[in-house]
């Protein structure tokens, strides 16, 4: 019997937004590999091997999912969000393409996830209500310059920003840079939302202008969402208007 | 008794991608407003009003939306995908602003939903796996030049680029300059994925290099992903590495 891999997405942690196609996959898994604290969401079965791993090792917890599913499991790697989004999908797909031919004809599939961008825009309102980006600020797998590159860009262009990692505690001085790319680029009234913890109860939705901006209002369960230049406040809701 | 205003996100298409905290506020609901093929989802049940309305009429049904949730109705505003991308969210917003305070107190809920691009992303395998755009290509509410900016910009920065809205019958020379921008700023070999009616049973996902690109290849029901510089193929799925 031939095994099958699915990567799915656990959406940002309210168990409310994990689709039923994610559940149903769960449903029939054998096994389930992911970093630590996404694989304690799933719940214990019989017959269910849970293969929680740590941070940071993603091409051997992928290699490790190709493993088992060319052996005849079936296997769901749980990444929190969506799966395609600064998550495990891609790690797969390299460990695929290093890999032997041998894997090369596992069914593999991806199932979307509500990612944490989304979740943080709707509880605020609706900041990336128009044309946006989405950059990952860790510099563990590309060059910094390259971060605030594409931060100058994206303000040339008023694109309403999303920043995924945009803190850790071995690179504490990295988003004081983006921020001060930010101000170079962008007024100090530009507004800037820092989402903590999104749809989980410690979640805590702050709005600020940029001038305001501290690094220390996020950490690395935080997505910071940067308004475009018409980004607007309307009670307590954020939201970019459709037309420019 | 006061009412309430929920926008939901029903996903792309596949009753299996609604979220369950989507269909419990569906659940709760006396009025359902929305664009007629959205609204055509919704199952018909006692005491549930329909509200369907035609497309480019946004702030006219957000403000239906917001008088009937002030009368006191549990109102949900139903949006494809995620109501917060090039939906209907911003549009309550900026119907909320421009209206009296009357509305000013009343609750107001985003849903997130499985926006089409993560969906198409999904399908295809993960070209949005690294820092990407999303872009409307509409020049419904904006002029066209600044999507054309937009897209250089997005180019100068080797983002992964989502399009939505790429074509419709009222603009039908426009996607065609899109590729040929694309073809100004990216090689030929550029990976460029049409995703049509994704999670439908109509779903037809094409990847083709950027030089077999035709305009006719995308219409109102396709996601246009473009690929970063190092987006590539393993076997049938295309994806962007985590690393530049």
């Amino acid at each position: 019997m031939s095994g099958t891999l699915v990567i799915a997405g656990l959406g940002p942690g309210d168990e409310a937004l994990v689709t039923p196609q994610v559940s149903a996959a769960l449903a029939r898994a054998s096994d389930i590999i992911g970093y630590i604290p996404y694989v304690a969401r799933i719940s214990p079965r019989p017959g269910l091997r849970l293969h929680p791993s740590d941070n940071r090792v993603e091409l051997d917890r992928a290699r490790h999912a190709l493993e088992l599913a060319a052996g005849g499991a079936h296997v769901v790697v749980v990444s929190s969000g969506d799966p395609g989004v600064f998550a495990m999908a891609a790690a797969v797909f390299e460990a695929l393409e290093d890999a032997s031919t041998a894997w090369a004809d596992l069914q593999i599939e991806v199932l979307p996830g509500i990612t944490a961008m989304l979740a943080a825009a709707a509880a605020a309102g609706a900041p990336l209500g128009h044309d946006f980006c989405a950059i990952n600020l860790s510099d563990n797998l590309k060059p910094f310059d390259l971060v605030l590159k594409r931060i100058r860009l994206a303000l040339e262009g008023d694109f309403a920003m999303a920043f995924y990692n945009p803190r850790s505690k071995s690179r504490p001085h990295q988003f004081a840079e983006v921020l001060e790319t930010l101000r170079q680029g962008a007024g100090p009234e530009r507004l800037v939302i820092f989402a903590r913890a999104v749809s989980t109860p410690e979640q805590a939705i702050r709005v600020v202008p940029l001038f305001e901006a501290r690094p220390e209002m996020a950490d690395m369960r935080t997505v910071v969402i940067i308004g475009a230049s018409n980004t607007r406040q309307v009670g307590r809701y954020t939201y970019t208007p459709r037309r420019v």
